[in-house]
């Protein structure tokens, strides 16, 4: 068994109202930033999974992001495990 | 110019306490997840950056993250340009 490195990106489905995002795209130009669009928030979650082969803890990840870290009727995940991860 | 897709990822620094990510971590047992650690919470945005190069994209959302995005006292971020993205 390894320990792989896992990164989750939880994202907002497209066409999803996101307030977050547009709030902050709208206070882009008073700071001084422009060229900026398309805004949108979501959520990061790290962690490490105990796997034989990336793709088992690619598929431990996946099953986790659709039973637990995301509501999958509006939410997105991508799961991208670290290719650096060395055994443990 | 080009637009290019920017995902920054936002983490709590080494050692700042994640309640949020510890009560993930003790849920896990109980759904019958085993073999997950040090899961920490943190944030996503993702936006298009209208700029030359992807230098410049990569420039102007660190910039962005270190004015508004993060609270560089207790957080880190990690800035990444698509590789993929096309010139609009």
């Amino acid at each position: 068994m390894a320990a792989y490195d896992v990164l989750v990106e939880v994202a907002l489905r497209p066409g999803i109202a996101d307030p977050q995002g547009a709030t902050i795209e709208r206070a882009l130009p008073a700071l001084g930033f422009t060229g900026i669009s398309g805004v949108r928030s979501g959520k990061a979650f790290r962690f490490s999974v105990d796997a034989a082969t990336p793709a088992a803890a690619q598929a431990a990840a996946e099953d986790l992001c659709r039973r637990f870290l995301t509501n999958p009727v509006i939410e997105d995940s991508v799961v991208t495990v670290a290719a650096g991860a060395g055994p443990s």
